[in-house]
């Protein structure tokens, strides 16, 4: 192999990021906590970006563009926000630099102080309801459907490549109702787009449901999320969608007159998922080989590697490839041949394993006789010697057949991770042991929620939609309790 | 008219911000100097954004994002880049806020100060060095292509929507190459690559050039532009390509390996095109009743407005206007049909011609009979009756009919006011009587065009690619030239 990866067995932590710097997805920056998001990593965001995007304009939502700075006051008039985002935050104080009176290099000009101090966005929810409380009057406005593709920054103290970094990459929507169910609506349509994409294009099951109270996010009634498991047993949280009620509306006092003619506040939702979606795709089914990457959302789906000695042998490999090239892309296969003669096949077998490519071809002289290609599946490491005629179509449906077969196995994985605790020691047992989700009562209070996470290091990662409710007692107090939430660990 | 539009004649600033407002492209923000990008203005945004990125990758870029925030000391180590970026930018300097000790509110906790401030990119050019470093090794790392699309801050005093704002969106093109030949050729290509764009997209002719030393990048040693000319007859650059020598190689110490073994620094480029873009389509093509779009970036094309009495009439239109649509919409063509009932078809009329959609087609129920429809062009206001056998056809050649004549409108209007001056006095009557490029003589030093600019508020655009040889002399001191270049007064 031409580069070496942690297994994870030995450091799951190391493996991963050997995962993300190997594999060209990322690359630590000089700058604390900022990472650069490398081509092959771009190219990845960019296919996620496209299908999230698509099913944001099918809902109905349009994209617009809010400014990167928020004033400092604005933060401060929604109390559970200010109070969410002010502690780890980039603060803009001066507008110049001026040469170092006293040395080299260039220092802040004193006297280019700001009045008021910007913040720079950890999310938009103030900077764009101050905005709309010009864009909307009357309940012809709404509902009001937005969405920014944006970066946003908070100053994380331990950050990790793609899963927790000070700058990252999300999309954000922000929309405005005329009443509580309109909102809460949407708040639910927008998870059910957010599972849907993690289920059929990145291949990871979700479990869909709503956060306890502690988990909210700073400003929402309610918060909606799609959680993940990966192959330590850790939770991740894969998207949110919040259903803020009036706080917004009150606070930047958005009213719209209805249809009664009478001044009402508005509703509003708020939802979004961002560039940590790349740390849960690699870590729910990457191997010790390197990336996996379903087919949807691949980069690169398949590459195509000649094996020859020679000219002669050469000029008749690239006439074939190039057949199946044009048959593959035909259908809208991702393809690309890799004929470069400064690396031999094995280090291109390598990297392309390391890289994820779902699906490689080889073709060499010997098979060129038979009429026939090696084709090697990434996720089972199957290998099988196809007929060139009709290896189009071939390719085709086992694109499909890989992209179901990652999802059974991230989702049997899951289901099996998913544990019954009825007591304290039981619950704690399953953490350490076995990981997953466990499901246990709870008695619906922080108090109790702070108690057990301070105890095991889970927290409540979810109260599940459809919930069945069923009797029984709290595992901590004892306390009575209607149904059984999710617990775990989590990113 | 439903809004009110300012003449240009009467105040041709006016007008245009009155144009970026009403026609709903963007509004102005909380935020000193930042503007939000409104839906419409957005989509405007994204579709120039989509054919520009397809053309980054047909010449071999790929994108990749870099860091936000780059470290003061970065700016420092290139001398004519701090500088040029020095004066006007976004610092941060703190990383918390914490509750105002002394009243309400938060203010920032002077104990999260960071070590060293960072810089809210102005441009990218020293981040992207210092990460190359470590992607550069050897020839067989070269060319590297690559492009970012960004947001970037430079804190303009004087700002104006798009023309002009503090945060910006841009793209970045950032390539190292292993001669100065290739840099080079890369810098033309990249020039050509937007002068296509401006012209065959954007309906708007540009002069292809470089900068005189005075008007250079800060770190370039040639700056390529393209430059085009507003209706008010200032000039407007629309993109610039640098040649960027071995300054930042040196500086961050990126070298390689040759193909002799031997150590060598890489030759850099960087080129960008920013949301100022849109302010050139609205001041080049516009008219006092609102927007005017060249099809192939309009976002949407063409719509249909019905007019009729009574659900009966109503229901007939649709099913006529149901088939026009699946007719253009199987061209590829973007199609509303507007039949909401709040609005009359006059305040539609109204409304798309602010909004500059190229082609309204309007049917009633006697259209109907009579088998036709009416359309208008946006750009000439032509109307005629035109027959619905084909309809779908003829709108399509129609599209790209005015796609041209909107380019050749726009160059015959350049190509009028490109006028030679040989003596200040004809330079300065030109340019307060008639406005446009001027092309005069100079005699090459920096300091005469200081002067001409103090005397005039005209600066040198461009030297044109291919400028013909031609002996003279300078309009300011008389010594000799061997070649015109282009004046103007400028945005």
């Amino acid at each position: 192999m031409s580069k070496e990866i942690t297994a994870r067995s030995d450091d799951y932590s190391q493996w991963y990021n050997d995962l993300i710097l190997k594999g060209g997805l990322a690359d630590y920056s000089a700058v604390r906590g900022c990472m650069v998001i490398k081509p092959y990593g771009f190219a990845l965001w960019e296919g996620m970006r496209d299908v999230l995007d698509r099913k944001f304009k099918d809902t109905g939502h349009q994209n617009a563009y809010f400014p990167l700075f928020i004033p400092k006051s604005f933060l401060s008039k929604e109390e559970d926000h200010v109070e969410g985002f002010a502690k780890e935050c980039a603060v803009v104080t001066h507008h110049r630099l001026m040469k170092n009176p006293d040395g080299p290099g260039v220092v802040v000009d004193p006297a280019a102080k700001l009045e008021e101090e910007l913040i720079v966005r950890p999310t938009s929810e103030t900077i764009i309801w101050n905005t709309y409380k010009d864009w909307i009057k009357s309940y012809r406005d709404l509902p009001l459907l937005i969405n920014q593709w944006a970066n946003v920054v908070r100053w994380e103290m331990r950050t990790r490549l793609f899963l927790r970094t000070a700058e990252f990459l999300w999309q954000e929507g922000h929309t405005a109702h005329a009443t509580a169910e309109e909102a809460i609506a949407e708040t639910v349509q927008m998870l059910e787009v957010y599972a849907d994409f993690a289920e059929n294009y990145m291949a990871l099951p979700v479990v869909r449901g709503v956060k306890s109270p502690a988990e909210r996010f700073a400003g929402a009634l309610d918060t909606y999320c799609i959680e993940a498991l990966m192959q330590d047993g850790k939770a991740l949280q894969a998207g949110t969608s919040h259903f803020l009620g009036q706080n917004f509306a009150k606070v930047f006092d958005v009213t719209f007159t209805n249809k009664e003619n009478k001044l009402e506040h508005v509703w509003a939702t708020s939802w979004g998922v961002s560039t940590r979606l790349i740390g849960a795709l690699v870590m729910a089914h990457s191997d010790d080989d390197g990336l996996i990457l379903p087919p949807r959302i691949a980069p690169l789906q398949v590459v195509i590697v000649p094996i020859y000695k020679g000219a002669e042998q050469k000029e008749k490999i690239d006439a074939k490839v190039n057949e199946i090239m044009n048959d593959l892309k035909a259908q809208g296969i991702r393809v690309k041949y890799d004929d470069a003669d400064n690396n031999r096949p094995g280090w291109k077998f390598a990297e392309y394993e390391m890289k994820g490519v779902p699906v490689r071809i080889a073709i060499g002289a010997r098979d060129l006789e038979n009429n026939v290609a090696e084709v090697a599946r990434r996720d089972s490491k199957e290998k099988s010697s196809q007929s060139l005629d009709g290896l189009g179509a071939y390719i085709g449906t086992l694109l499909e057949e890989i992209q179901t077969q990652m999802y059974n196995k991230a989702k049997a994985y899951r289901d099996e991770h998913i544990t019954p605790a009825n007591t304290m020691e039981e619950f704690e047992k399953l953490l350490d042991e076995k990981g997953g989700f466990i499901s246990a009562h709870w008695d619906g209070t922080t108090e109790t929620e702070e108690k057990i996470k301070e105890r095991t290091k889970a927290t409540i990662r979810c109260i599940p939609l459809n919930n069945p409710q069923e009797a029984g007692t709290c595992i901590l107090t004892g306390k009575p309790s209607t149904q059984r939430v999710l617990f775990a660990r989590a990113y």
